[in-house]
């Protein structure tokens, strides 16, 4: 089975490495890390190079397509190789997916068109800008798609997804190993349950966030 | 602030990436990937390799120092140039800190004597061979250091660390941008909650994971 993470400047490390790590972990997984040209690719931090393997010319109808969100999705959204790539591999892809704002670039090429989606909670309502129906989910399943919301949430996408794909017991048992028995020290992960102080100044820098002026 | 985030051979990628993710993020946070050698470095699935952007020589004086834990640990625990330079980093790092198996690579350095530490539920006994404390939280604070428990747990960590660093509104900033309100889709995230058909085989091939013979 072969999983394309997808490569591009200024994605969110989290976004790739958390599926990534449930995945890569599957009896018979093969992860290829792809981007427009093979080579080192930077965060949105700017500070963490992840090696892409291959171009993707080099990997034309992966099982699984895997695309990441960030600041650099921003730069993503017009048509070119990366959506014509997307679109060939997801005719034949049996499971394509996508973290945080990789959803909008999805739908950008054109792929969630009708389709219920979600996304980082500061992007989600651009969804509606491609056709795509924006849902208050963690994780969306439509069809062979599964989109999940901001950043962290993509570690849950990739145990529903190896579910899906390896079965149950597989899957709980990449979660053990991983030990993923979350205890998040504070209560601030959605907009609904953070402080206002806190929720108050994001959305007064919302515009600078998703433009990709200011690191999330 | 400088953070050092430690790479060698085939560390386990969302040990480093988890609370990177919540580190970079942070106001006045300059992170910096160091290895005995700059270069790519891959990690335990052998499927993503990540820039060393600095030999350990070149960051003598880190504020906090960031060690991961994986398959390849067990070929760390011996005396050498990375437990040279923990210790002499240590001596003026604010936090010393691990995921996983980092802690054991802590305690084989001699940072650990008498101090409580945690690890992966299955290397967590190995921490008593190197003067440590065994301790069953998720998260373990004792003097400047934390470790936290297996892969995902470094999340945990990442933001207890935050908000010491930087105060508990920067650090619930981190995880309102992160998303972080983790809806596992299966309870077996330790070995307590995971069903006895989960657990049983991984103890059964406990061996095999702790020496590095099979990837985690």
């Amino acid at each position: 089975m072969q999983i394309a993470v997808v490569l591009y400047d200024r994605f969110t490390a989290l976004d790739l490495v958390g599926p990534y790590e449930v995945l890569a972990g599957l009896p018979g997984a093969e992860v290829v890390t792809v981007a427009e040209k093979p080579g080192l690719v930077t965060d949105d931090a700017g500070t963490l190079a992840i090696h892409a393997a291959a171009g993707l010319d080099e990997v034309p109808r992966p099982d699984v397509v895997l695309v990441p969100g960030g600041v650099g999705s921003h730069y993503q959204m017009a048509e070119g190789k990366l959506h014509e790539w997307l679109r060939r591999a997801d005719r034949t892809s049996t499971w394509t997916v996508s973290v945080c704002t990789g959803s909008l670039i999805l739908a950008a090429a054109g792929l969630l068109t009708g389709r219920r989606a979600t996304s980082h909670w500061l992007a989600k309502d651009q969804l509606a800008l491609y056709g795509a129906t924006p849902v208050d989910e963690r994780v969306v399943l439509d069809g062979h798609y599964l989109t999940a919301a901001g950043v962290s949430a993509g570690i849950d996408m990739g145990l529903i997804l190896a579910g899906k794909i390896a079965g149950e017991d597989a899957a709980q048992t990449r979660q053990l190993m991983m030990e993923y028995a979350p205890e998040p020290p504070f209560r601030a992960g959605s907009p609904g349950s953070a402080p206002e102080r806190v929720v108050g100044p994001v959305l007064a820098r919302r515009e600078a966030l998703l433009t990709g002026t200011e690191a999330g």
